[in-house]
């Protein structure tokens, strides 16, 4: 069962209300998700108390994010087996919730594991829980630990190519708290150099269709007191010609063995104004986000979303009518019109500067370079050797 | 005084109403436009019976596109001409209704010198208005027979560029039948193109902000019974990446002496795409865009638009209580966002395969060549040679 509470919404300058937290109330403990379908208008939170509102949380896209995702099923997990709940059907139904995040499955699995190898040693239901809720907080960590690591070196490498400082970074959808456990990916990036006095300037790429970026990175970075500018993604163009973009920070969705870089559809267009105007380019993931096997761009699956993202305006107005449903698209297109939608888009590793992860920096991006830095992680049986 | 009223829309398939027209009913001439600003959901026609109508239409952008100015605002003149108010006057208000679009105010100086030199040779103020309007009849049919020109040319063009036939062309903003007394410039091309047996599809970038493409260019295309396809204007790189792009067909606001185009924002970035991959990046656009007062791309002011245009969605939704206002702007970023809005934005012309005018082609685009073709034009005192 879910239930929702308004939090303020004039706290511009204060940090951004955690995206997924775990509470133990009198009552039971609960996941509480800051749901990102309402921003940057209202800041709502959704209080899951069961397993199936967390996946309707997940698949409505109240929460949403590769490496986020994980910590919520995790999370999930030590729900169901804390309040008694049948865990490994839980675990299935959330592990399936979205079947294309690979992270979600992945963090089902260790919670589950860490559930079953407790009960195996013959801990009691309650204890067994625990394990799982233990593991979920040590994921959690481990996220936030990453982007901690990853902003560290993402701010090395700026300061190696632009020793200048007064940076003005461009980005391209949303890759902050909202994402992540932590300060995210590319975001933290940004974060770090602006803590460090290093940021003149954050372009926001709005981010059709879905406007993640006018929506989401506008709010992280009002959160955090950053000079920012929010563009239509058309607008970049110009902003290269003018040499207003000294560096691009993008996320990423999956990269292949090759260092090939999917990420949300236009970022391959950004790639290619950045080598055309010689600013570098630069990928910041996890090790996680690493897919030995793909072994290159041809062979990522691009998901095709539904053309009405395109044709109609993902916008929720008051109802016509007292009582009535909000209306929540707008119809832009004639009807009938057909629309082409990919929701990502694959980057060749000869347009990525670098690839920032929380083992360090490859650049110039090769497949070896790669599968060194992020064996790292992988030696630890999947765990992050940090 | 300016009245409304409705057409159907349920009309795919036979062609669209027209942009722009004169009519002479019993009480008297008027001009009715088409209002584009609530296109594609409904064809409302808007009758303009004088000079103010007329210039709250430009103003409000209910007609638009810098050679259908240049029409509106020469029968405008002839308007007041023949209705018997005060023309130079009404002549001088036409001119400066969008300062920049200087169409609008070529097309009142020549409908205001025909009404001067008819006044001089001793026509009475009937026979002097009907001069005007014979004027303004003469650029609607030059404007024509323009866009008949550069289809002819530009088909020409695309099947030296293309010999296979089917093409998969892009397209950006919205140049057809809307902007123009004709078919319009790039669109003129498609179309031709279509009715050819020649174009497998047409992809309609939506074009960011003001989404002429996705209203505009697709009402357009359905009404002309092509192929067509929307998308987010970041999905074209994918589309280029896939091999799914033959050609990018534009038009233009202004083209410098040595061949720069300005035209809408988000144009550049097509242009390297195209040039990365090969394709044909072809600007179709009459001489009277090519402006020798302006040597190059950087002497081309870029005119900022309001930040709301990005930062509110322009949609128009009914109002939540009954008898209230329509809500046209809905807030996407964050309160207090900041946006960067440029209206246009310069591609250099080594970018530009061609350029196709109503006197030809220039390929490869020099200062030299341009100036020759042009010349054409201008020989004929301001008149097109045609």
């Amino acid at each position: 069962m879910a239930d929702q509470y308004a939090l303020r919404t004039d706290a511009a300058g204060s940090p951004a209300p955690a995206a997924l937290r775990w509470e133990e109330p009198p009552e039971g403990p609960v996941i509480v998700l800051l749901d990102q379908r309402r921003l940057p208008g209202e800041e709502v939170e959704l209080v899951c108390t069961d397993v199936p509102a967390l996946i309707e949380a997940i698949q409505g896209l109240a929460v949403r994010g590769a490496p986020l995702l994980g910590v919520a099923g995790a999370y999930g997990v030590a729900l169901a087996a804390v309040r008694g709940f049948d865990v490994e059907e839980s675990a299935g139904m959330l592990a399936g919730a979205r079947p294309t995040a690979v992270n979600l499955a992945v963090g089902v699995g260790r919670a589950l594991e860490a559930y079953r190898a407790a009960a195996k040693e013959g801990a009691d239901a309650r204890r067994a829980g625990e394990a799982a809720l233990a593991e979920a907080r040590a994921i959690h960590r481990e996220d936030a630990r990453a982007s901690e690591l990853m902003a560290r070196h993402g701010l090395g490498l700026l300061d190696e190519l632009l020793p200048g400082g007064a940076h003005q970074i461009l980005t391209h959808c949303n890759t902050g708290s909202l994402v992540s456990g932590g300060d995210g990916t590319a975001f933290a990036v940004v974060k770090a150099a602006h803590e460090a006095g290093r940021l003149r300037r954050l372009w926001v790429d709005e981010t059709r269709p879905l406007l993640q970026g006018a929506r989401l990175t506008a709010y992280e970075a009002a959160r955090a007191g950053m000079a920012y500018t929010v563009l239509a993604d058309n607008a970049a163009g110009s902003l290269f010609a003018a040499g207003e973009v000294d560096a691009v920070l993008i996320g990423a969705d999956r990269i292949a063995a090759d260092g090939s870089v999917a990420n949300k559809v236009g970022s391959y267009p950004l790639a290619v104004l950045a080598g055309y105007h010689h600013v570098p380019f630069v990928v910041v993931a996890p090790c996680s986000t690493v897919d030995p096997g793909t072994p290159d761009g041809a062979g990522i699956e691009v998901e095709q979303r539904p053309g009405n993202e395109v044709t109609e305006f993902p916008v929720t107005v008051p109802a016509p009518e007292a009582g009535a449903a909000p209306v929540t698209g707008v119809a832009v297109a004639p009807p009938g019109a057909q629309a082409y939608n990919p929701a990502f888009d694959v980057t060749p590793p000869e347009l990525v500067t670098a690839i920032v992860t929380e083992n360090g920096v490859v650049s110039p991006v090769t497949e070896s370079a790669l599968a060194e830095l992020c064996d790292r992680s992988r030696s630890g049986n999947g765990m992050m050797s940090i």
